[in-house]
């Protein structure tokens, strides 16, 4: 999806933001959080997982959103979700999020967060539900024919998901840039009706490299086409063995007319910390092959001791449930805390 | 609205639920309620409340819900909300809602209640929410401009309100029989698609008699033709002096041609419990001035005990906060153990 909207005005308050951040992390309450479709990728450890974690060194506090009620349409993910969830945790954790420090929690489990649907859902009309980037998005990435109640709503319960804990920082893609509006004007609503509750959360513009999936298409586990963080040394050295390029031999960093090549590029430069320019004037005439050894040990050297940490984690369930518990329970308290503010807002407290 | 479904099927099964109440009152739950818009008038003692004191008297379960969230919209009645829901609990209690055997409770208070509304979501489309009977009628006596999101979600919410305590009986008048279906559709789609957890419940379709304010169109408080349960005596005399008839001295029960001096006819007949078509004969030539005479006379004696009920009831405010306190945990904890019950059967149970 390309945007229409200007973005300037946005990556400049990002950029203040950052400044911001570094000077008073502990200013900052971040919401960010997935729905736990399977196992993450390469995709979504350059895309949000590695921003997550920087922001969490920064001393910024974490907030992370398992979306599980809004997978329950897709029949195959809903018949193995304490499985997906409980995966989602495990990603989590070996990606370097910190239990201690961040509040992972599920959406099923916040009963009170999921009850502020109902009065934001008075202060949106179905004219602007019908017209929102997040319920079009939605609608794109689902796998159903019929749109839903909950994916048609699903923009106000994001709105909750953010404002039940009163975070002020959303990290988004370009691409995102719009669907944090319908959550300010419902803050903005709320607290010009009742009274001043909610903080307007600002959208943190962050840079998502776009990586494609071995065939040259967008990266997703569904497909095929994705290096998972759960993946052994072998299975990632033999899917980049098998990964697109092109036939030019000599090998030249250049997004547009040769992507299959620069995204190899870019991911051996984000694992390795270096400039993909650089990196495919180094390989040069080594071609196709010189550039799949390098990438594959690029990520496999990078992904080494999170595959370690995740192999440590993944022996024990237990308490991948217990840092579930007990971010839920956190949550929980939280949200508590925020419904009864609300309730007295409204006059609902009888 | 006039509809245009055929009613004999339901008019049977409600005469079948009739005698089943007679034989075994305890199988039945039954779920009824009321926006908290303000004080009560005649046309909804006769249209319901007079019909739930029944079924409570039968041995029947009342569960009464006060839909506090469905009024946020009406900005006049959400500025005065915890005077309007406890007028509202006077005037039930007054009515002879026994709260030791009823369970009335507020919208905002039952967050596991509000909870329902995500899972059910999932189960209806856009397209179903925007043809439902509900929402239509909703729409049609809100005094927004909007269709808000709230009153578009209303009848999944109304669901909610049916099975978190798995009521399975719903009374409602002849209009309102499409309602329920999206209920007993969400039950059954939740039953087929997780375990049978929630009954279908079923419409008891309930004689609401049709009374007319004083000026001959639809009760309304707003409309200031509405006899309340709340005036005394000398008001209800006073209004119903001023009541329309017509030019025809000679009474006669013709609802058809003569709609005004009917309703007021059917009014006397309600309280006295006579026939309309008996004191229309018996009033005959005495004319409109008789008529009033004896509906005041009939709507004052009826009401008296009430209103005396009433005055006493009134005198205590902390009383009726504290029906409410314990309906509302009454509520709660049938909600918990049946969210409980459905995270289990969709495995969110971590």
């Amino acid at each position: 999806m390309t945007s229409l909207i200007d973005t300037a005005p946005a990556a400049r308050r990002s950029a203040e933001l950052e400044q911001l951040i570094q000077q008073q992390p502990e200013r900052f309450r971040v919401l960010t959080g997935d729905r736990p479709t399977g196992l993450l990728h390469l995709g979504h450890y350059f895309g949000t997982l590695h921003n997550r974690v920087r922001l969490q060194r920064q001393g910024v506090e974490l907030m992370v959103i398992i979306a599980d009620y809004q997978v329950l349409t897709d029949r195959d993910i809903a018949e193995h979700l304490q499985q997906r969830v409980e995966d989602l945790v495990l990603d989590y954790l070996a990606a370097g999020i910190d239990p201690q420090r961040a509040t992972i929690f599920t959406h099923s489990a916040v009963t009170a967060l999921n009850q502020l649907l109902l009065p934001f859902l008075s202060l949106v009309s179905v004219a602007e539900l019908g017209r929102n980037p997040t319920v079009k998005d939605e609608i794109a990435h689902s796998r159903q024919n019929a749109v839903s109640g909950l994916m048609f709503t699903y923009p106000v319960h994001q709105a909750a998901d953010i404002l039940f804990g009163k975070a002020n920082l959303v990290p988004v893609g370009q691409d995102q840039l719009p669907h944090l509006e319908l959550t300010r004007t419902i803050a903005r609503r709320f607290n010009d009706r009742y009274r001043p509750l909610f903080p307007q959360p600002d959208a943190l513009l962050s840079p998502a490299p776009l990586l494609l999936g071995t065939d040259g298409t967008k990266m997703s586990k569904s497909r095929g086409n994705a290096i998972l963080l759960s993946a052994t040394a072998d299975e990632t050295a033999r899917q980049i063995r098998g990964a697109k390029t092109d036939s030019q031999r000599h090998i030249t960093y250049d997004p547009q007319d040769r992507p299959e090549v620069a995204s190899l590029l870019l991911l051996a430069a984000l694992c390795g910390d270096r400039d993909p320019q650089e990196l495919a004037e180094e390989i040069g005439s080594g071609g196709a092959a010189l550039l799949k050894k390098v990438v594959t040990e690029a990520v496999n050297e990078h992904l080494a001791p999170l595959r370690a940490r995740r192999a440590e984690l993944a022996a024990d369930r237990a308490h991948l449930r217990e840092v579930l518990r007990q971010g839920n329970a956190a949550a929980n308290a939280l949200a508590e805390t925020t419904l009864a503010e609300v309730r007295e807002a409204m006059g609902t407290h009888y």
